[in-house]
């Protein structure tokens, strides 16, 4: 498969080529207004869990092989999980590095810790891993979700990232409060923010009197941090955090030479 | 479940609470050798997932309850990932929070940007999040595996750090050769390596003509890097690789406050 997009405007030769994942699958409307968003800054190519995939976190699949199926013009969907989806986008389809990776658009928050576990969050760090410039875009909802003010600012920082790159081995997780874009009380560069921890096992019984459990609790509770990416969504802004990709602890590291074992 | 172990030896009121787990499941033998050797620190409490989990990363089980056995004295066996069984182990357990979280002894290495793909090391990472001293170890091997130095290893790093403690986020990721323990060539603290990216799928094509993709290819060849894990156990070293679990680039976000979007 051809990497460069045929441009339909004389003289650019090369519009960026743009790929894009997400964790909630094929179907998600969240990723649908991100792709149809994207257009305008260049060619999108979706590679896409054909499931829903969230809490997938950055696993990928070794233990079976992976299918891969063409849906449509620059769309194809994995039986696999987002990480999946971007090492098969690269190697099998674009045949090369694209100039942006956009996760997304995410159905829930990616807030604080919660990027553990968040596929979505994951198909940016594996991007950052192989040092495209990645951004993951989540809108924080429990219901339908309005998307258009989410998308609206993805392709605002897509655009920028386009034009500046970004710092090797950072990505941006980004998450837009679920408001009309005229109460969204603008953005802020944050840190991640921290859970508070409750007992978020919740606990039932089976009607053959045997337990079983769900993992679910209050995620909601965020410890008060000031300059958090949980703090700046309370507040109705969009949050943006830098991520690392490398989580050498390198603080620690330089006090560690001293111990001894 | 009552946390505090009954002590054996008067005068010692609380012998150290250690939560163990892995990504290989229960019938592992790095599991079972390192559940011994823990022993001799303080109370092992195992809770493992009965499936093999290698890749699994930091998922977590949302779309369906968990089922947990209780598979003999402080063994547990959950039908879930290896941060499902921290979570399980945590609340529903041990109803406490362990001295100390060592998962492993992993079959296989987990080194440079492989740690984001690792049960292990996320197993670990949420331990971290919890603010919980965490270790995980991996023995590098292809094979059966040599898993005595490396658990003798762990007991002596699992001592040292119920003793001293570790900076709160931060976790240890340790690989060991799989060398017997004359040829081993010493520890070192290092920081995490990198993969030397190739093209890591595998296409194949299946009896009826479809096209079908194994992640793998060649995961063995690292850049190399001065003080990285891979390095190190190339040289016939362990390596100790201290990682953050909080994934802000704090470094990036002080540049981005000038960015205008």
């Amino acid at each position: 498969m051809v990497v460069r997009s045929g441009s339909k405007k004389a003289g650019r030769k090369r519009r960026p080529l743009i790929l894009v994942s997400n964790d909630d699958g094929i179907r998600a409307r969240g990723l649908l207004v991100l792709m149809r968003r994207l257009k305008e800054l260049g060619r999108v190519v979706a590679v896409v869990p054909q499931q829903q995939q969230s809490a997938s976190s950055h696993s990928i699949t070794l233990h079976r092989p992976l299918r891969m199926e063409k849906l449509g013009r620059d769309v194809y969907g994995v039986d696999g999980t987002p990480t999946d989806c971007i090492m098969l986008g690269i190697h099998e389809i674009l045949h090369t590095r694209p100039n942006l990776i956009v996760s997304g658009i995410n159905h829930g928050a990616n807030l604080g810790d919660d990027v553990h576990y968040s596929g979505t969050v994951s198909a940016a760090v594996e991007g950052g891993v192989l040092g495209i410039p990645s951004i993951a875009v989540s809108l924080v909802t429990d219901g339908r979700g309005e998307f258009a003010a989410a998308a609206d600012f993805a392709v605002r920082l897509a655009r920028k990232v386009l034009n500046y790159g970004l710092t090797k081995g950072v990505i941006l997780n980004v998450n837009v409060p679920d408001l009309p874009a005229r109460s969204i009380a603008g953005y802020e560069f944050t840190r991640l923010g921290k859970r508070d921890y409750g007992n978020i096992i919740v606990e039932k019984v089976d009607p053959r009197g045997k337990k079983y459990y769900w993992i679910g609790g209050d995620h909601h509770n965020f410890e008060d941090i000031i300059n958090s990416d949980c703090n700046a969504v309370r507040a109705g802004k969009i949050s943006i955090t830098p991520l690392r990709v490398n989580l050498t602890a390198r603080d620690t590291l330089k006090k560690m030479i001293h111990w001894k074992l």
